[in-house]
């Protein structure tokens, strides 16, 4: 293959590809405050959106990363806003410790019952989500009325998350909710402002799967004679 | 619904929500140079990353708004690179005049190909793609690779996509693989410097196959006696 003698040596191999971004990325972004822990996932969302101002945001509730690995290991399943997210999740790893991705926002009966109630399938889809899975870890990347109705459901004791991942995208409540997200005392990573979105979402998911994969395989050696 | 009183009032209707988010995008955004057909793209790009800088960094070949357009009321394929573009791609209106999303990435032959050939699977994706679809809408927003491979193929006569959404985000070639499309006399949409990704390139194929719509309904109402 030649593309020119204007470009710059292109490595085909994908993992050497994501080798030299981490190593560019940890080097741009210089001194930050992110934990060990946390830094994978904040290095891995600056990998999906080349923006480090959208990095540099992220907040993490103080029990988040370990919340976050523990929920997985235990096989909570992953609940995604929309299908994009859940098309993005690397599954193979959740499913290991007998996870799995889940949405709702497409269910017929969560399509009807929006209609009915005059709210967004947001908010009915993480109704039903709760009511089936208290306890799992939800992704949000898209509708804060999602969030906002998740952030309710805690209040109410109705929910209890092993992590929630909350960074919807947009100009309308998308800040705000994940401000009052940012008041609870529950496993969270979200970001302060108006950006997010399934990309950013999933790259957390995926960042947090390894980490649980290398944490059980730690534990196996360790475990071992 | 009570979210305490700190929060600002929320609409709760997608459709509301929507108009009041375009408002403050072209208030927020103010003067730019792109024309009324490009605008819909810039603005649902800025609605999905609520990201500006990424809004002005678009670039669109003069003719890209009317050969996709085009392109879609002709039922050309959109062909996603990912399946998280595919996810996200809203496909019935696409089905009105017979197009469809295709990803061939995780396709067995693609896979095992890339492997044997020592090639990512984007590149392979990408030859099998214009195999079958070379007037197809060529949707890349992760890998470089497949981009230039795209690039090389248009250059080899080997494919004459209606349309190129071309914004792979990433620091590893993204930049450079952008640059080099931005070189090419063929319809384009892309952007200057690293960002993009799966929900950018989204937003670009939802916004064109509105105005597709929209332009097939404005042509039938003139038709109309």
């Amino acid at each position: 293959m030649d593309f020119g003698t204007e470009f710059k040596p292109l490595t085909v191999q994908p993992q050497e590809i994501e080798q030299l971004s981490f190593q560019m990325i940890t080097e741009e972004l210089g001194s930050h405050d992110f934990s060990t822990e946390q830094y994978p996932v904040v290095q891995r969302i600056i990998h999906a959106s080349a923006d480090f101002e959208l990095g540099r945001s992220l907040v993490f509730h103080e029990q988040a990363m370990e919340a976050g690995i523990q929920a997985i290991l235990a096989g909570q399943p992953v609940i995604a806003d929309v299908r994009m997210v859940e098309a993005g999740i690397a599954k193979e790893r959740l499913q290991r410790y007998g996870g799995e991705v889940r949405v709702y926002i497409s269910d017929p009966d969560v399509i009807e019952a929006a209609r009915e109630q005059g709210l967004t399938r947001a908010i009915v889809a993480t109704r039903k989500a709760c009511a089936e899975a208290p306890g799992g870890i939800y992704v949000i990347g898209n509708a804060p009325t999602a969030l906002l109705e998740l952030i309710r459901l805690i209040q109410a004791g109705e929910a209890r998350p092993g992590l929630v991942i909350g960074m919807p995208v947009g100009f309308v409540s998308a800040a705000e909710s994940k401000e009052e997200l940012r008041r609870l005392d529950v496993p969270y990573i979200t970001n302060i402002g108006r950006k997010g979105g399934s990309t950013v979402v999933v790259a957390a998911v995926n960042a947090l799967s390894l980490l649980a994969v290398r944490r059980a395989e730690t534990d196996a050696a360790h475990v071992r004679p």
